[in-house]
């Protein structure tokens, strides 16, 4: 999948009728982002809201006084654009998420991951499309080809990551968190692999070759991806090993772990694998061998900054959508039947609750009988919990609708017109209505004793920061990790029953006698006088 | 000046035939940045090299390369663009200035920066106008307005505060640090402001009318962009004082100060003020106040992660200069006149030379003539350092030469062509040979015992961040501010024999008594247990 670096400039330069309005509509982001962060944190304390819908409901209110004040010609800022989106805000979203995972528990659901994010996307995919073409037939909304039902399907499975973050909490939630967002980033893959392979596959004569190749395309896909992010974190590990020894310098660290991580995600976009999947890994990596090679100044700058980068990021996105919601171009084409579009809105949420529940409850029963420990399997609450969590759709599905349906960011047929605003629909429906009923859903489902009130993935370890030395706060995110050598109860039960704790035992054993010492990593690390890494390998020792 | 946002990511695209040609050269470009961090950094121990010689010849090399494989057609990824420029990359670069420059001895030469930055690069714009005027006039190098020779004068009166910050080092030799960088900021605004007003009045009646407007005009932009740089970062520091009070969040006071910093430059750029100004003045306000209300893992962040954003935008600059030295296509039309292009560049570089000695000299007499410390005043040394430090042309005299001497990034007309690669010439010319001689001449003049290999303006804490504690690093280059409280013998002295030393006086009662308790800063942030804050407050006290 090669974006379009360049239409994508073209396209947000194709607003601004003069370079004032331009100006203008820069410092109304820009100031708009601002009154979000700001009013989000005054929110911070209600239930019901999160960042997300904040952003959204501040975009919508941004997008009405436009339309008011432009006297009804337009409602947005900046034209949606899927490359703005896949070349700019996806990669560090995606790639802090990598890098603040915890990793055991990821790796330790690795296969039901797997079979959620790839089998449960195809599941769900099939019922969307098969649905689509049953319903949307009979509806007369005009000519819409298999292909355009294949998209829709395509669109529909892509559950938003970013949302599912903001929602569940890595410390309060673990299993489930690790579950629902490893879920979330094989499904992005999943989909965005799925979605180009029916735009350059011939569908009208699908055989047996053609589902193999299809197959093939996959699996190709995604250990190439996945090789490429691994290889780029692992030669960042190396130079910064290599060449900074004894004289670090926190700028260039940090500038080569960021311009590395990026470098990654755009070699995928030129070899046209999935830049989402190959940016994860090399956050995985980077945390796992990068990060503890680097001095202090540069563990905190990095944790902190990929943080912002990615929060700006999501609430640029939800900022975005909530603005261009209101777009009164495509609005028009569907304003003569608007029976119609409540219609097929409906018909996809009814879709996109069905297709989930057909592979979250089956998908989870066949991961339990592989599981002999009771507390690894997935109760019917967690179910519920991982269905509900996953309905939200996002900006994935925007990019790639636009991407089908318009040619030029306009809505020129009315299907496509139509088909737009109810993506546009599902999505602000999706998000307001099933994000503000997670949060309780989790507290009725699963209640915690320590239930606090955070929100976002990376928060977790900051309120600690002022009262702790600083590098706990560094660490803290890495004690799963560093646990490795003293293997608790639970841990040490579970490795002599399940065979995927076996694997992740040699893994370690690799990992200590060859990756560690050559890529750096925990423990691995020169010997620099007064570095708390020393201390923190005495401490596991 | 209200840059095209617009037409700058127009401009981008141009270059790219297709999608994925973009995508190479995303990541050919990201490449060659890593490239030169890395061998720049292997390079650090060379006396003669620096940054962004090494950014240069990385970028000439491999515009070699791509002239030689596309067969001669094109050297360059991307169109240079001055809006690129002037809206993504000088912003990070001028406000981790300001954030990081030494503010008391910036204050302490107040003045003489102002004489030097405003009048001195009248002076130079004068001398190169004039002698541009004569010189060019005679060498039948085409048509060229009034309008043109002034905006040569503009052109080359503009210093590149970049690349001197990189030869100069702040502990080094302080006072010359804040008075060259100084005057660096203030001459890039200056030479924008003549620019823009050569562009926007009538040349062919100027009476004195125009004249009194000019200098109102000019006054008005300096006094108006300050105010605002100033009033955003007290803004800053008002919304992180209270709305964070007690709830630190690392990635949101991030956030906030990256968002109002760049919202500031926007700001003046919808105003048609001094962005550079502007966001000069909101980095040295946000590092008084704004810095001390956050955590200090924000502290640690907001300090690197500007540093980084800054060097990488210098690093991008230089290999972009570089990199569009070989463009083919503007050396066509020169190709049949050498001696006149090669005559062109030594006239400008003798106008430089010539302009800037012009003001050094003169005013440093005027400015010693103010003072009665002899340590205040300015030797004869320091002044031919001042002189040759200054004389590097960069970033801000390409930008500006493509801005005037073509429309769309091509160059037509034959003298427009000479022009721009008489610029071209220039820079390369001064930045290499001036500033390959720079290091040498700092050290033959100004011998100093504690003599270390040190680049870059961010460096000089950070080598110490790992056998200080981490908030030493932090405080390192604030501790001038601290130190108010308990005033030395010598600025004790200085204070009853100078009347700046009186200001600064009684600006510190009231930034006491009124500004820190309303905007937080050193000592008023509220105590937080075991915040380093705290202590930092007895150790001055």
């Amino acid at each position: 999948m090669g974006f379009d670096v360049g239409s994508v400039l073209t396209k947000m330069s194709m607003v601004s009728a003069s370079d004032h309005t331009s100006v203008v509509s820069m410092n109304l982001f820009v100031a708009l982002l601002c009154a979000c962060i700001v009013i989000g944190h005054l929110l911070e304390e209600n239930r019901w809201m999160n960042e997300s819908i904040t952003a959204l409901a501040i975009g919508l209110c941004t997008g009405i006084v436009i339309l008011l004040t432009s006297g009804g010609k337009s409602s947005h800022l900046l034209v949606f654009s899927e490359d703005l989106f896949f070349i700019y805000l996806l990669p560090p979203i995606i790639f802090n998420a990598g890098f603040q995972v915890k990793k055991k528990q990821f790796f330790r659901n690795f296969m039901t991951i797997m079979l959620f994010g790839a089998v449960g996307t195809l599941i769900s995919f099939a019922i969307i499309s098969v649905g689509a073409i049953n319903f949307f037939k009979k509806m007369n909304i005009g000519s819409l080809e298999t292909g355009d039902f294949l998209a829709i399907g395509a669109i529909f499975s892509a559950t938003d990551s970013v949302c599912t973050l903001q929602v569940l909490n890595q410390d309060e939630t673990p299993l489930l968190y690790s579950l629902v967002f490893g879920e979330g980033v094989v499904n992005d893959a999943t989909s965005v692999v799925l979605f180009n392979a029916i735009q350059s596959f011939d569908l009208n004569h699908i055989n047996s070759s053609i589902v193999l190749q299809f197959i093939g395309n996959f699996l190709y896909l995604f250990i190439a991806s996945t090789l490429l992010g691994v290889v780029a974190g692992l030669l960042s590990a190396y130079i910064i090993k290599k060449l900074y020894f004894g004289r670090h310098s926190t700028d260039r660290e940090v500038a080569i772990m960021i311009l590395m991580a990026y470098l990654s995600y755009m070699l995928a976009e030129l070899f046209y694998l999935s830049g989402i999947l190959t940016v994860f890994f090399c956050g995985i990596v980077m945390s796992h061998y990068t990060w503890h090679n680097v001095t202090e100044s540069s563990r905190i700058t990095t944790k902190h900054a990929f943080a912002t980068l990615s929060f700006v990021a999501e609430i640029f996105i939800f900022l975005y959508v909530g603005m261009d919601a209101l777009d009164i171009e495509k609005w028009r084409f569907v304003s003569d039947s608007p029976g119609k579009s409540v219609g097929v809105s409906s018909i996809i949420l009814g879709l996109i609750l069905v297709g989930r529940a057909a592979f979250v409850f089956p998908l989870s029963f066949l991961s339990n009988l592989t599981k002999k420990s009771p507390c690894d399997k997935i109760g019917i609450k967690q179910q519920v919990t991982i269905w509900w969590a996953g309905l939200m759709r996002g900006a994935v599905s925007m990019a790639l609708a636009y991407n089908q349906f318009t040619r030029s960011g306009h809505t020129q047929l009315r299907v496509n017109a139509i088909m737009i605003t109810s993506t546009i629909t599902v999505v602000l429906f999706s998000t307001v209505v099933f994000g503000l009923m997670t949060k309780p859903l989790v507290r009725l489902l699963l209640p915690s004793p320590k239930h606090l009130n955070r929100m976002l993935s990376s928060e977790p370890t900051t309120p600690k920061s002022f009262t702790v030395p600083l590098l706990g706060n560094g660490q803290d995110s890495e004690s799963d990790l560093g646990g490795h050598n003293v293997p608790r109860p639970t841990s040490l039960r579970m490795l002599l029953t399940t065979p995927s704790h076996t694997v992740h035992y040699y893994w370690r054993k690799f990992d200590n006698a060859f990756m560690r010492p050559v890529f750096g990593g925990r423990g691995f690390v020169p010997f620099v006088p007064g570095s708390p890494t020393e201390q923190s390998v005495h401490q596991w020792q």
